[in-house]
């Protein structure tokens, strides 16, 4: 089996999760600048799911370039980060409507917890099945993931007392993992590898 | 004709319908833990449907990729798939907002048991079309696809009496397939045949 | 340029227009059999427009299969196509919901006028850049294209009168159109043209 | 890297951005003609943002057909640009329903602009990339992107005194770019490149 057919389902899923999120910016009725100001901090939680889809669309381009082949059970460690990527609309926009409350923040956390998990089980995944030595190079022991989930779940407690700084982790951690992953560039690179 | 494009519209349709079923789970107006209790349903519904869509398009996936190519009449029998599965986004609604009770629960089983019908005739087309050696020796006498629409056929008749047995069918059954069809892969690694 | 990227992007459009369809079935609040009898009108509009979608994306199929390339005016009238197939979700929701009352069963021929018109302009525009010699000897002078225009035409001027004869003329063109042009096939065995 | 994912991801989200500016058209409750009125203008901003998405496809289609690999730069420009079009089925309903009132327009506007921009910075991405000699010769100075971006400019200013004026020039500038980008196609076959 190759990774064709499973990049091109997560392509559409994923292309659906980030342009279904602007239907929550819904149309207001009135026609002056005021109308907008509403709609700020839906707008502002948009652009931050959009960044964090983005980015996952991104890493996730690069772990199946790095792939050669997909098993049963990668495509079912896929589907699991599609679940928990397609309810990132959901609680986008649960926050950007309450206006960045405490336990909708902290939602929003959790679910990009369980998006983090589920992109480390298909890292794991694929590479339990052999399907990539590149990617068990660069990978490694994996200390960014590691730090990421810690630095989600800092965020998720501190939601209840202090929503904003919630929020600023993870406006920092979309910073972390913006640039595409590059010990894969480089595993690849220095494997004169070419899939 | 190949099978390429037929498999990029499925994939398409598939990724729409594996999607939308999140839309069901409107965003609560209050931004309390209680908000989301009543979403409950709704989302077990959700989390239920998503694994049936994903073991379609897993099978799908699969089966695709044991056929040579594709007639008018696989277009069609493709298609015919693709309608009764395009339901599972309003039988899920349904049984979700009304927290499982008889008739939506039932519906949802017609749909599923219309789904795996419409499966096994794709099955069946691709077969008679002569299209695909390796999917006639996987599946036989089809025996596990004749057992999964007797289970369907129970399910639906509980849900008028007991609809919690019926759901709890319907989870059985999603294990059942949750497997890739290893009949296929087995076939084609008998035959040595390589697409 | 090569067809590749037009099929993508018109099986992307094809696969949303055919789902969001689905989204006019809207969940109804109760649970009981009655509830789904006022959504009868909308679920055949459905089906009828899914058929129809269905049959588009299978002519265009086979269409581009017998296509070398692509031109900017194969682009446009590619879009243009796109453009009236997807007002099919708003006559067909508007049908449904009225039950097949005049104005709406005119509007929605009118609609399925236009997208034929759209197609033959794609099909002749395909032929006018010399992209396809198969298509041009397959097409011949199009009896059975211009008969499709009238039949529409006539469909239209009933739904004024007598809506039901509309229905049925939109079903019957239906299953003019269900099997895939075998002319094209015809003609591409008879060249032994390999795409 | 190569390009393909990244058009099957840009085709699908543009894809989904054309197709769901039509559930702005909502099914109107009456079945007479005169309920299609009040939905004129909404119809008249949806044809616009349909032309508008299909020129960005069709470019974009051309501007990647140019360029030989992707970069880490490249993906994040790209989505860049994706993010400023799929505003624009919000600013297309909110022009469509106040009847191209002056703030709505502005923004509309605003939203065109920042996607014209969004593409130069992707062109220039991608030349600064070294990754498509053809693309900088064929681009070369660039009068045509600049005085597209002066334009719109123009447009925004004019909202706020004759929304009309504003309207007119978003058309014009429509017809501008409706032709794809013969630069590019001139540049492929003088330099006899093959992608």
């Amino acid at each position: 089996m190759h990774t064709g057919r499973m990049e091109a389902f997560s392509d559409g899923v994923l292309a659906i999760i980030i342009t279904i999120m602007v239907l929550e910016l819904k149309v207001p009725h009135g026609h002056e600048f005021a109308e907008l100001k509403p709609l700020l901090p839906v707008f502002l939680s948009y652009l931050l799911s959009f960044i964090y889809v983005g980015i996952y669309w991104n890493n996730h381009h690069h772990m199946l370039h790095a792939t050669k082949h997909v098993s049963g059970g990668v495509l079912w460690a896929n589907l699991h980060l599609l679940f928990w990527l397609s309810l990132i609309p959901f609680v986008t926009g649960w926050m950007g409507e309450n206006h960045f409350e405490r336990v909708p923040t902290a939602m929003y956390g959790v679910v990009l917890l369980m998006s983090a998990i589920a992109y480390w089980i298909l890292q794991e995944t694929i590479i339990w099945a052999g399907a990539s030595d590149v990617l068990r190079r660069a990978v490694g022991r994996d200390g960014k993931g590691k730090f990421a989930l810690v630095l989600y779940a800092c965020a998720i407690g501190l939601s209840f007392f202090r929503p904003w700084i919630a929020c600023a982790l993870y406006v920092a951690e979309a910073f972390i993992w913006l640039i595409p992953d590059r010990r894969i560039e480089r595993a690849l690179a220095s494997s004169g590898h070419e899939k």
